[in-house]
């Protein structure tokens, strides 16, 4: 097992990578803040894992509260959110209950906002079992829920007590979300580690064929980049805003074609290469770089051009965006490959021209 | 004007209190992030102050968003929140936007929730149009909505960037509300501050008949208990659970009537009668004791009554009390006139007495 530390003073939190984690409850235990727990997942995890889970748990001595919530992105809203809720109310789960989130992002995102806000908040957990979110969504604490007029718009920031990624879950992963989660491994090379880029693309068919080790590398050193941002910038008032790669972009397409449609990860990638052409435009990228940005994702079976929505629909989608300050739209681009940056130097016909070169 | 601190380190902030305050924006510019401000308010209050409150911001050069909810704590719930998120995206507020509640305890718990959850976090100023959000709801950072399973189940700690409370709104307040509002003064005085107690008894008359400088002493006073328990006790881990003193019960005439048949001061005024009366049964206070908090109570025109639910349907209610710990419910109850303890050594037995004796 390895284990990574999110420095967050007194909010600090464990991460722990390994194959079979979720058959411990010994790892979980430490955590709780009383015998009260709440395991919430969907009706595509809930059939894997659940019921070992939660039988583990109470051989430990646990009451355990089960919640499955329809799956999907389309989901991520307020009713489903409530489901949780009455739940929780139904079971009476007080304030020392601690609430597990077993499944992917969406999950996990909402899982969080519940914790950050059932009765003023109460301790969570999470157990990503998407490589997404065991590389990015379950660290860091940025829980949400979409609105129709904007992904992730109602949301906390709430940092879990710990993070559990069992490397095994990825074993039952469809091949198309098994992608998507690549797309946030390789933005972590992009903005800011390029050995592990070259890492990557060194060892992408090890990680598409689902080497349990490569995958293991993966996750840390991904967990390992994100745990420094966030340590740095825990509320995205600077650097954090950096993991954003793409996200701009990759919002407008999933806002714009209705959540589900695409996978969050297959967004990103499109962003991240739509942000790479922008950074050539504004002359910090070379066409060898761009390439190599648009290659990498190709390569790991990831969508390379936008969604066909029309720039228009994309600069309107856009300028909704959480990272609009003040009227302005800010980007995140690409300086160098490695090396992100958040700007609001590129002008409107600027992001017009890269969004209708890459669509 | 007078002003207090409540002190919370980086968050710490001012409750400024005097007549007229709402016509000077000069007040309320220095807590701004930018020049994007969203007023919300409801349809009682906003006829009355809404125009010019944003006519004298927008002469100051803001942007000003209004937004106007249904009134009331039937309406303290999640589609009258997503009124706010609907005007703050429709309207393309962004992260700086300053969120300020008009209104009185529901609006202020609601923009308060709202300004915690958009785009995970927006600041916000509290403008208390009521006695009762003067003294109590709008310090402190406790900020729901309902559950049709509880009260406040759903929310944050979240501390606004200022209070103002202008004394000349009370003058607008019809006078359930006003005496609703001296439930929340009396209680004060009865948890912590037997000077003020009796202080109290000496002005009730002054108050009841809305002398302006007796109004402003008991907002000042009030306030500057409540902030130093917010400061000791932030997220209510202690001795700001005090404050709850006659809550468990109020919530649960509040909950089994359907919100909004009894104003929340009404509850906790009947609640602190039953706390009194089994505080009385653990020896604790005399048969004087409980008389006098019956006496102060029935004196400012408040019910000193629970509804007629029957002590099942009370019990029942409780047991959903956010106050529950692992299974235990604790009470706020008095040692003494002035002082206040959370405690689990209440029976059910002694609760039902209590009930009985008090409906």
């Amino acid at each position: 097992m390895r284990t990574l530390s999110v420095a967050l003073d007194a909010r600090s939190y464990p991460i722990h990578i390994g194959t079979g984690l979720l058959a411990d409850p010994g790892l979980i235990l430490p955590y709780l803040k009383s015998k009260r727990v709440a395991v919430i997942t969907n009706t595509v995890v809930g059939p894997l894992y659940l019921a070992p889970f939660v039988a583990a748990l109470r051989e430990r001595g646990l009451r355990v509260t089960e919640i499955v919530l329809p799956d999907g992105e389309a989901h991520k809203d307020w009713p489903t959110l409530n489901l949780i809720f009455d739940g929780l109310l139904g079971d009476r789960c007080d304030r020392s209950t601690t609430l597990i989130a077993l499944g992917g992002g969406v999950v996990g995102d909402m899982v969080g906002f519940a914790a950050a806000s059932y009765q003023r908040g109460v301790p969570f957990i999470q157990v990503p079992t998407t490589l997404l979110s065991q590389v990015d969504s379950s660290v860091g604490g940025k829980t949400a829920i979409n609105h129709p007029l904007g992904k992730n718009m109602i949301g906390a920031f709430y940092q879990p007590r710990l993070v559990l990624a069992d490397i095994a879950t990825l074993g039952t992963l469809p091949d198309r979300e098994l992608k998507a989660g690549l797309a946030e491994v390789i933005k972590y090379g992009l903005i800011r580690d390029l050995p592990f880029l070259d890492w990557i693309e060194a060892n992408l068919d090890r990680l598409l064929a689902r080497d349990g080790e490569a995958l293991a590398e993966a996750v840390e050193r991904s967990c390992r980049n994100k745990a420094e941002v966030v340590a740095a910038d825990e509320t995205e008032q600077g650097e954090r805003a950096t993991l954003n790669l793409g996200h701009t972009f990759g919002h407008a397409i999933e806002t714009g074609l209705g959540y589900g449609e695409w996978l969050h990860g297959e967004a990103v990638a499109a962003g991240a290469v739509m942000a790479a052409e922008l950074s050539r435009r504004l002359g910090w990228l070379s066409d060898a770089d761009v390439e190599r940005v648009r290659r990498i994702h190709e390569r790991a079976g990831l969508p390379v051009k936008g969604a066909a929505l029309g720039a228009d629909r994309y600069l309107e989608l856009m300028a909704h965006d959480k990272k609009v300050s003040d009227g302005t739209l800010r980007l995140v681009l690409l300086k160098a490959i490695g090396r992100a940056v958040i700007t609001s130097e590129a002008s409107t016909a600027d992001i017009r021209a890269a969004i209708e070169a890459c669509c």
